[in-house]
């Protein structure tokens, strides 16, 4: 990143949509993206209120001419700038993350899009469409899969260390939704939430199955061919489904297993993922992130952590600060963005880039995808096949 | 126990069936029924060789006059002594569980039998109606259910401290099967295992399968109504079931996932239980058998071991030693022994035992049932409905 | 301190002294400072050589004209601007932090100072002189006791909820110097380390073990009275301390253990602290730096996290993302200098501020009467008086 | 074991001193000593006043005219028997220890006796000579260090795996004197425990230093050449030791630190090994018996268990039951049986044993000498050389 950075002379600049004041996974984005040089956020759209915006980007600390109403101004007026931004992020509710991606495509902006990155299938092959029309970058902000180690397990799987995978099981346990907000009142912010209507297809999997699903598909480098799933609700009289579990067949031939859930009474945000292959398996646990124990066949145990030496040198994110001083979400997050901004940099530059980690529009493609099957499967209590991706892995 | 033993009087008297010298399942058994004074064993059948079977007695230091050549044999011998046998242990291959069982109880002896205790439901149901006919007790080495975090478990569930239980998870993982054994010469021991005309319907089902299926029933105080599985090998031509994965509902309505693999490359004997009720969940992990998170919403998790405060003070197995003393399976083991042991003592006292925490015939008949439903789900590729077991749970 | 910034109406500016491209350290102090917009960092000096020091600050995208020589020159020229740095963090090698310091807050400005703050007792007690006498701000760089959970553990301790504290065990286990970097060409960097004439009085103690004292009393809340140590090195032939161990007793009256070393082959960056009261013991290691387990006597150990209920609500650096979310070394140290921009921005605001939490140059004199003390006690081979610091504690 | 057993055609026949009805300890002596055929037990001396200790026998199942008054009682009737015991298994309170071995030892027969071995070094040393006279066998149950891992960390630092060793850190935390019990009416049976008087020089030192002491210099192979101790009590009033922290300089010149305490508010029944050599560090806790951690420099750690491939294939206690299947503290009390019924058949049956690995008297002699080094260095405030132990390692 940073040689890269030097020859293109300046980092990118980045407007945030979404991620007001208050906002958690705003502060995330700003400081991850600025957190090695690789992005400097400039403005944006901070509330879907034009005021609110205005006045939450200048409490930001942002210049208020570069505080816009919406994403139409944004990209108007930022055209017509010297100094116009290079990419934005966008962190607004689900439902608006289609609209919003394709404006700014439209516009010629990069993309780094928070998940689900749409509504629907179609939605995101769409989005695909204009992407590649457009030739733009665009990426999806599953930062799960852009810890160091997770980094590793796809490098390890790449270089056959695990042999042919056959075994791939991954969940993700929150406890949110364990409370009956149904029975709060009116007022409370999750009523959308709760509205079948309104929450989409299948809210647990908009919010955390999308993460699980990803994070196995890139470290097993493999897609989902076909998937017998069981959606529903641990809350008795829930309409949204808080609950996904599934059988998986992946298109090498891979079996796999996934559960996700936002409401497990006492749990806190455990994601597992288990890789097994013909010669050992990986496991890795979001509670213990900086750390992967890698069980070779007849071998004991080993536990990996950033800074090993058999880590590969250049891996990204591997670098901010040695062994032994923990790092967090952020600093994944921040690997995502560089990793964008690199992807960027070498293409201005006339380079040719290497093979994107970041998760792209072709992720973002397979789980709507993914998401749909689960959603037929589980209403036709049945297998169903995972429509392909065209152009992906 | 200790209190029911020297109102009875005497140790109850245990013949074992299979484990000769060299067996370590056979030690498992003999020094666990003696741990604490419930049984002495005092004789048996240990090959199905006869002359082998009597050497190997003698061997382990048992009277020659009690070491049988069968099990028909030591029943009509037996039988004539006034110190005769009360009780036999089986641990025997697989496929001779089922008569050898059936000529013990009509022999009028209880029953202390390894796991799969029959290869079929039928089978098992016809056991079950012997033992119901002789007024015998029958018990299953189910021994994971036995440690005291899995009753102290069952018992938070049955208290209610969890609230309705909404989801149930456990997995068995081992790494035995990772091994291409088919291509060892044809001697090899494990020849017999991997012809699927001779291990039985489902060989992981059968060696492990049913231990986790128990253990989630025991805890989560429910049977299995239904089920969708994917039953199979992860090692590419092997003809043999060795991995098999399943989505579940309990009769109460809860939900489960089940995934069970000999095959798991690097795997050691990891068996983990997740339940997770209304009001909080609870973890347990083998690796780590003497403790248990119990994480409740709202609370911070808290870590349970052996000797807290909180355990029922009659807690089976949870007074042989002071917390902070590790114990391990053998004692689980002794429990099981122990609680037979107690049952039939109160029973010859003339007094109502407590209900059975041993697994006893009718959960043998709830597993035979489960894994007939799964090999049935497997090939129909469709949710089955698993047969209800009268007189259980 | 977002309701203090936004009064205060602008982050404070802060240049840098150290940390130039290459240094994960100044890449830390850096994306720290600026993490929750309490700093902005504005320039400073890169290097002792004063142009390598103007090309690295540019570099790192500082203009021109606030990328300095000398601290003297940054003094001189920041004073005659309006916009003029408000504080300095000084990242420099340990011999050179006293002089530094003291030009700082001679100028009136504000300092945030790696340890150890001094190189010896009398430099920090005169540094301590000119702090009051400027009414500086002065902090020291110890994130470790900036984790949340470091900051709980001092409130629980505060609030009595462990009763007395009796025992007080600190460690700090490293490996970077298990090698023997003697035997390494002149030019390697480590030889002005390893040179008992320039590295300081203990070179373990000023690396690591500064770090291990002051957590250790930050949580038990207590200075230490008296010390029996034993310093030296576990390499054959080192010349320089790789290794100290210590017997500690508290003034109030706890007994303490010591143990750091840079030398234990195989180590990665392991701290761990144990506080031990008449009620119960807290657990914390940095390897796990998200959690710290509670052990009430009699009752279950609990595992408490970020984002648990009976936290203070108002813990600093606990609201920056949900529980679960893992946090790390960054956001510590981003804690440290939120806190000092905190302290600063309310004395400005007419506001009485409370009493830091980040490390003061008390603490930093206390520090080095510790350092001096085991010194001391070491090569007299018995215990010895640390002497106390006016005005702390 | 199971060879050599075999060639000596029978168990030998052990009687207990000590361990009657309601004793957890007795429990674990006997069914170790039994639990892989090393040993019958056949009677003893199950209390000190003789009529409660022939009831007691019997109620634990042995024959009533093997149950006796006393050891003078129980030596004499003995050597009467054509099945005269082999040895006796000694576990009554502290200050009987020495005159029970001495007069077993007299009467030829082996012993296995609970620590702390005697109640002074000169004590100590005249049973060595007694030992020595007789040429018999005496174990001493420190069971700790018969844990499959520590048998194999032993072996590591033999083969020199590790290097020369540098630095040897133990401790052992409990929690049963952080109540005050000196408040508890006068028939507490702690009492006496309580009254320095009768509680021997140490308290602390005799219930568990003794074991953290042994651990240490068994895995390292060393012997504690000196010693800087601070003991004391935790528990504010309290007369006897609860807490001992020492730092050590052992016989191969590596440093060392040690703290015992049993008045740890909330603790467990903690111990801790570190073990670094030059090339590599060993890291074991009793909570995790089963594993332990073996970290060498430059590589990622690996976490060894009993069954993996490297062990030595015939390490005591290694092959009772496969991998992943957990044992405790029984199993590892089982192992001290184990060798020293080997050793002695061995040697009857004219061969040469190895070497013992279980404790030996020389052993004790050197514990003791260790506790009478603590407790001057203790009082003198000084470091204090701990005496030799001829004939030992």
């Amino acid at each position: 990143m940073i040689a890269t950075r030097r020859r293109f002379g300046r980092p990118l600049r980045l407007a945030l949509i979404g991620g007001g004041p208050g906002s958690w996974i705003g502060g995330m984005h700003r400081t991850a993206a600025e957190l090695d040089g690789a992005f400097r956020v400039v403005g944006g759209v901070f509330s879907s209120d034009p005021a609110r915006s205005r006045a939450g980007g200048v409490e930001l600390g942002f210049a208020a001419e570069r505080c816009y109403g919406d994403i139409a101004e944004l990209c108007a007026r930022e055209a017509a700038r010297d100094d116009r931004v290079d990419a934005v992020a966008v962190m607004t509710p689900n439902d608006t993350h289609y609209a919003i991606s394709a404006a700014a495509v439209d516009a010629g902006l990069d993309v780094m899009c928070d998940k689900p990155v749409t509504e629907t299938l179609a939605e995101a092959r769409d989005l695909a469409s204009r992407v590649a029309r457009g030739a733009r970058l665009f990426g999806i902000a599953h930062a799960y899969s852009a810890y160091p180690m997770m980094r590793a397990a796809r490098q390890l799987v790449h270089d056959g260390a695990l042999g042919a995978i056959r075994l791939v099981q991954v969940e993700y346990i929150q406890s949110g939704m364990a409370v009956r907000h149904e029975d709060a009142a009116p007022t409370n912010r999750l009523r959308w939430v709760l509205d079948p209507a309104r929450s989409g297809q299948s809210l647990v999997m908009s919010a955390i199955g999308c993460h699980a699903q990803h994070l196995a598909c890139f470290v097993a480098r493999s897609r989902i061919a076909s998937v017998c799933a069981d959606l529903g609700a641990l809350m008795p009289g829930r309409r949204v489904h808080d609950v996904a579990s599934a059988l998986l067949r992946f298109a090498d031939g891979a079996r796999g297993t996934f559960t996700v859930t936002q409401a497990a009474a006492g749990g806190e945000n455990d994601i597992r993922l288990r890789v097994c292959g013909e010669k050992g398996t990986i496991e890795w646990n979001h509670r213990d992130a900086s750390y992967m124990t890698v069980s070779m066949q007849g071998e004991a145990p080993r536990l990996l952590g950033r800074g090993d030496p058999w880590l590969p040198p250049a891996a990204p994110g591997t670098a901010r600060a040695p062994r032994g001083h923990p790092e967090g979400l952020r600093e994944a997050f921040a690997t995502l963005y560089d990793e964008l901004a690199e992807d960027r940099m070498l293409r201005s530059l006339g380079d040719t880039p290497p093979a994107p980690l970041y998760p792209t529009i072709a992720d973002g493609v397979h789980t709507m995808a993914f998401i749909e099957a689960c959603v037929r499967s589980s209403s036709q209590r049945a297998w169903v096949d995972v429509p392909a991706t065209p152009g992906a892995d």
